[in-house]
């Protein structure tokens, strides 16, 4: 029997409501042959360059007009926080982003091309996070969470659903992969139980997006769920990586853009 | 009164017609947003890199059973070579290749792969042609035209289908860009016939693709009918507009596929 307590698992209506949601918003990118047996699902060529404008503009375009005329807030290392910015202008809201001080430049300046306010903080994810809980006390501002939200989970399933993944094709096989250096997820699947792993640790990792602390407990229960297996690609696999997406693939590819193909070539 | 002598234009339904033949082959490309009145089509994603693929897949899928038995011969700077050879190893056929010694080593590299002959020519667009025309002869080989032939013209169209440009939202204005160091287009649209550029003129642009040494005579008349206008880029434009296509728009793109964006940034 369901229980207050029981996590929210995102059902494939609630991601086909968000794929009518983001739809001519988010680009339906092509499946891109990268030899006979592998696809490529470019989501680099997204608006803001990652698939967090999925995500983004479902949970900004589901809040009320009241909620969104009060303004979000967010906090993020890069791809959320400008698929956040971006997603408020289109529908007209105000927005508050906490990122890390030494986030990339192209993507703090994503982020004030879109008219947000920035507020800097240190490397560590959780304190960003508190923050953004803060400015939603004094300010009244609606959190528009980076990973812990069914909207967020559902918007970003709309990739998979583009692709037939798991729900509809349940015979494929779903693996995640994470960098070694920051591999707090594999640690979690496989203790069971959410690790966080120190700033100082994932923050050795080149892949800026991927450098978070922990899985958040929503993430977590649906990769329990439906995720075969976890595996880590090293920062030499992650580079290598890159040279061959831009040179066979004519993708420029960001570092945590790069982990899939890194582990595929394994 | 059509005579003997009148060109082939190639009709919508032509196009439309290669649009179901080159199914699932040809990547249907996104359109991307590159700012708010401006959209990229990402031919560079593409099987082979550019959208060549379109039009050759599209001539050799035409042909008769005991055509492509025969086997095909081209003549290419690069692209079309690799789309020829790409789209008869698909449709098992044998595909022999003329190209200049000097062509990009990448370009090369892909008529291997996909087990395609080659024989190499100098820079000369006129010398690969005739050793093409001379396999045709000695080797009973069927020709792929790289652009002067209806069914070549129909499958590139297929991109502009794939955009609505023209035939289908006739207020569309249609502007071709080609290098100035290799304007032989403009130059032929200026005077009302072709005009040809020796290989030393056109081959002092870094864009590869780009140094024919004239536009087909079919090519001609449909720019003739269906183009607006045509404009130049400089080298300087061209490296520009890569720096930018790959910085902002993630994008790996060759010199001849960055003149239409040089002409944008102007």
């Amino acid at each position: 029997m369901a229980t207050a307590t029981e996590p929210h698992i995102v059902s494939i209506e609630e991601i086909r409501e968000a794929a009518e949601r983001i739809r001519g918003v988010a680009t339906r990118t092509p499946l891109l042959a990268w030899d006979d047996t592998t696809w490529l699902k470019p989501e680099s060529l997204q608006p803001v360059g990652a698939f967090k404008m999925r995500g983004a503009y479902n949970k900004i375009a589901s809040l009320t007009d009241a909620e969104r005329a009060r303004g979000v807030v967010t906090y993020s290392s890069g791809n959320h926080a400008q698929a956040v910015a971006r997603a408020a202008r289109l529908l007209g809201a105000r927005a508050v982003i906490c990122m890390p001080r030494d986030a990339p430049r192209i993507k703090i300046e994503g982020v004030e091309r879109d008219g947000a306010e920035i507020r800097f903080t240190g490397m560590d994810s959780q304190e960003r996070h508190e923050l953004a809980l803060r400015l939603v006390d004094e300010q009244g501002l609606v959190m528009v969470e980076p990973y812990d939200d069914p909207a967020i989970i559902a918007g970003q399933g709309t990739c998979g659903l583009e692709t037939a993944v798991k729900a509809l094709a349940p015979s494929a096989r779903v693996i995640g992969v994470e960098p070694e250096l920051a591999a707090d997820g594999k640690a979690s699947l496989e203790s069971g139980t959410l690790v966080t792993w120190a700033a100082e640790q994932t923050g050795r990792t080149m892949a800026d997006g991927l450098r978070t602390n922990s899985l958040g407990p929503l993430p977590f229960e649906h990769l329990r769920r439906f995720m075969d297996e976890i595996v880590t690609a090293t920062e030499e696999g992650m580079a290598e990586a890159m040279r061959q997406l831009a040179r066979r693939g004519r993708l420029v590819v960001e570092p945590s853009g790069a982990v899939a193909m890194a582990a595929h070539l394994g």
